[in-house]
Formats: C-alpha cells, structure tokens, sequence
C-alpha cells in the first residue's frame, strides 16, 4: 500500500465514521415514551460509551443480558414453551398407548389446567419429559422451528413471535449501536429459542443462554448425532442465572433486564460489579394492552424483586405509563 | 437524510468495501509453507465465502472451532493449566499443615513426576480440587492473570502465552476476516483460558468454550459472588466437545481443528453436518523446533484421530513441513 493509499483509507474512516454518527443520531427508543425509565437508559449508556465520561466502559466489557420471558415477549397467561411441549404430548399420543387412561395425559387433552395442576408437578413433568425428549437435537429443533411458524396465541391470534415487545427490540439494538454485546438469559429452554431470537431480536443462538436437558454423542446409522435425554441438566433460574452467565459468557454484565424474582439474582449480580451499572424491570401494568399481574402471578412473579428494585432505585418500567407501543401488529 | 446524502452513503459504502478488499488481497496465512495444508484452508475458505459458488454458508453459519492445547499452544511436556495447578498447591500449603507428610503433596513440591504418577489420578485430583477451589471466581481469575503474567516455561523460557503458535493465530484472524466466528472448545478448564484469549488469539471470554468446575451465587458481606466449589461439573473432552458445543453455541461447527485424540467426535460432528466441511489435525512433528509426539504420548495422544483424519483424508499439518515458523519469538 503506498502512503496515498493509506491517507485515502484514512479519510475514508473519518467519513464512515461521520456518516455513522449521522444515522444514529435520529431519535432513539421511539415506543418509549419520556419519562424516568427512557431517561436512565439513554443517560447510563451515554454515561458508558463516551470516551471522556468518567464512567467510560471499553466496548469487550459493554455486555447485556435480558431474560427473555415476560421481558422480551409475551409469557401470560403460559409461557410458549409449556404450550409447545404440552401440545407435543398430544401429537406424541398414538406413539404412547398406555397414556390413554393417564389422567394427567387426559387434563392435557383436555386443556383442563385445574385438573393438571391439582396432580402436582412432578408427574406432569415426567409426561413432558417423555414427549419432549428421546430425539436427536436437529430433529427437535425442525418441531421447533415448524410449531413456531404455525401455532397462533388464544387472545391475540398471533404468531408466538409476533408478541415480542417492540420497545425491547429497539432498545436491544440501540445497545448493539452503541458497542454492547446483548445475551439472552432465560429460564426457558436454549433449544425453544434459539431457532427464532435471531430473527425475532437480533441475538444468534451462541448468545442465547437458558435451561437445559442432557444431550449426548451418539453415532446413528454413521452419523455423529446429538440424542436429547430425559434428564436436566441445569436450570437457569433465579441463582442459577448468575451461573449461566458465568458458564457462557465468562463476564459479569454491566446491564440487565428483568421481569420477575426469577431475575433477582442476575440483577443482583449485574449490580455487583464495580462502575456504574443499570439494572431494569419490566412491569406488567397494562391489562388492556397486554396483561397486568405481579405479586400474585403464577407466571412470572413480581414479588421481591420489586420490593428490592425500589429500595435500590433500579428501573422499573410501567408498562402502561411508559410504552406508547407494545406490539408491532 | 437527503436523498444526496443517501447516495453518497451508498458511494462510501461501496468504497469502504473496495478498500477493505484490497487489504485482505495481501498474501494470507505467510507462516504456513504452500503445500496441501494451506491449500485445503484457502480452497475452503473460498469455496464457502464466495457468493456465486455451490458451497456459498451465509455468514451466520460460519462457525470455526479450535481445540486449544496443542492446536493453539504448546501442551508439552504438561498442560499448562497443570503446571498452574500444582504451583497453586506449593503456594496455598501454608494454609495446609495436614499436607505436610502427603506423599502426594511431597511429590508436588520435589516436582517428582514419577512418584506422583505411582498415587494414582484420584489423590492428585482431590489435592488439586483443595488447592484450586473455595475462592470466588473473580479472586481466581486474578491469580491466574497474575500467574501467567509471570510464570516462565522450562525448555523455551517465555511466558506461556508466548507459546502460541503464530501460524494458528493467523488462521484465526484468516477466518474471522472472512465472516467466520471462531470458538474454542478446549478439555481445560474456562477460567483459565478467559483471562489470556483475548489477547492471544482475538476470541473473548464468551466464545471459550472448556470444562467447568460448579459455582454458586452467594452473598458474600453483601456483595453477589459466585464461589468455586470442588466438583468437576462438566468435562468438555472427547464426546464432551460435541455436547458443550451444543450448550454454548447451538450450531453445528463447519470448520474444526483439533490435534489430539481427545478431538476425534467433535472433528466427527462437524463432518457429520450437510455441504462441505473442513475437519484439521496438528501432528506435533517437530522436535526441534517445538516436541515430536502422537500415538504414545500421555499428553495429548494422537493415535485413534490420526487413523480416521486419514481413513476420511482429512487435512493433517506435519508441523515440521506445514510451519515455517512456529513461535514470535
């Protein structure tokens, strides 16, 4: 390369550089409406990505985790993958024979929730366990993708993925913008979601981190193959989540976005960490636009974390007050 | 933006993807001698990027996995993560009176390989587990990157991270340039590569993949920490590769390399996924230069991956041959 090769290649970078700055400068988070929680978001990640702030986080330690149920999309009144895996019971039926007097099996059929849960968890588990596993992780993965793009929800009549939240997904690829690596940390399967969060929020499947089964190697007819096994692994949850991203990532994040006390650790661990931190709730406030729960919720509980964001002043978002749009529908 | 400022984005765009072409027309991978190794890497790598051609992966496909010890960096006469291991016993006896009269402990400190392999893997492993466990994660992360900041090898006396071979680092950025992710997937333990990869070989803490001992979140005088515990959770070695692959990455490899028996299944599941495929092996043969070594060694054994690498007419780098150069130094 000659010396005018190199100062072209200079400008050239200055220019991009430029041009770069010029797109981003449009308004960001617009389904957020002004108030405290777009003004903490907009404040720590300049406050981290201007080279001059005291606060100043170098871009190898700009990570970001979200769980993904109740906070990137819809968890309520079931999460997705308990209709997936329940519906998967009742396709895997003529395979199973002796199911048909099992009474748990027949409150599945029946969509009856009271009876199911009136059983306990364990043999419903152990029901779901054996739909839901003895394939190879492709094969899996294929009923996944399949289901996905076919099932619809019973209130809105949508696409499962339709129902993930248009403010998360701005706000997932602000921080992208701006040098963050975004991993989703969730308490639900890595195999449900990797198929779609690509699409869906940008995030590929090696940033996807969440709750496990046993896989194992197998040779079937010559081929190497991953066999699913009726056995967890590891649970990704409440303090298993600070586990599950010191397994994936290696790094403690120094952003976090919540929605239940299945996050509280996380949240706690983000919080941890020396320098500024943000830590955030998304708080179901809106029946009319998608659902209000918290405390009392089966699903997604909002109890203690609560009680700990405010004593903390982390963000809590209001759903209701705080997002002029949900869904893209 | 204007319409004139969207063409002349489009014009920056275009001339931003010219230069970046010309930089990367330099000749790749100089340390590697023309011969059917450096061949197979650049035909691939050809065939799989170039837009127009039949084996054309989309970006997001191209994953590239390296096993670590002795694919990337020297592992003989003892991996390196075993030499810290056991300094790390020396260094904590004080802490230890019972050890005093442990002939295992005796054959640590008197560096006597033999008697210490007269004990059996079982006594070695238990004192290794006291010594290297009960801290937190980010305590043993400082004594690693102290360690290995001033830890000097026997035979070449250089820091350990000196002793990563340079024609493998220019694999990786060879990769990485042309849209691929490289991971790797190492027997070794997470904790002790995150620290140094970064910088070695341009791979962050979230894209090591290795074995992992258990933590737990606690709340240690308030702060959140996550402790190590004494219990191997997950071996990432032989059919561990393909397994913890699946956990941390969720696709199947394309491209692989290893150099080492301990390699063999997941050189086998990357071939065993559709289009085409690059599997590779080091054979370590070269005494002068770095160590000959492969069917009978204890340390990284390659016998069985040997015979199938050439029964499937994988690429295997003779060292000696392949490397005109091995180490910066």
């Amino acid at each position: 390369m000659t010396a005018g090769q190199l100062r072209a290649s200079h400008l050239l970078v200055l220019a991009c550089a430029c041009l770069v700055a010029t797109l981003a400068s449009a308004q960001p988070l617009p389904s957020w409406n002004e108030g405290p929680a777009k003004s903490a978001i907009l404040r720590f990640v300049a406050a981290t990505t201007t080279a001059a702030s005291p606060d100043f986080v170098p871009p190898e330690r700009r990570i970001a985790v979200f769980d993904n149920d109740g906070t990137l999309w819809v968890e309520y009144p079931l999460y997705t993958q308990l209709v997936f895996a329940l519906d998967r019971v009742v396709r895997e039926a003529p395979a199973h024979p002796e199911w048909k007097d099992d009474p748990v099996f027949k409150a599945i059929v029946a969509h009856d929730a009271k009876a199911l849960l009136a059983h306990g968890k364990d043999p419903v588990l152990k029901l779901l366990g054996t739909a839901n596993t003895g394939m190879t992780v492709a094969e899996y993965d294929r009923e996944i993708t399949a289901w996905i793009a076919s099932a619809r929800d019973r209130r809105f009549h949508q696409p499962y993925t339709s129902l993930v939240y248009v403010p998360m997904q701005e706000l997932l690829a602000y921080l992208r913008d701006n040098g963050f690596r975004t991993f989703i940390v969730s308490g639900g399967g890595v195999e449900f979601m990797r198929p779609w969060t690509e699409k869906a929020y940008g995030i590929p499947p090696s940033q996807v981190i969440g709750s496990v089964v046993d896989v194992e190697f197998r040779m079937i007819d010559g081929r190497p193959e991953l066999l699913r096994l009726p056995k967890v692994e590891f649970v990704d949850d409440g303090p298993g989540k600070p586990v599950g991203i010191y397994r994936a990532i290696g790094q403690r994040p120094i952003f976090a976005f919540g929605n239940s006390d299945g996050d509280l650790q996380m949240l706690q661990y983000t919080a941890g960490g020396d320098g500024l931190r943000f830590m955030g709730l998304v708080h179901h406030t809106d029946a009319v636009r998608e659902y209000a729960y918290d405390r009392a919720s089966q699903v997604g509980r909002l109890d203690q974390a609560l009680d700990w964001a405010r004593a903390h002043h982390w963000t809590v978002v209001d759903m209701k007050a705080d997002w002029n749009r949900i869904f893209a529908f």
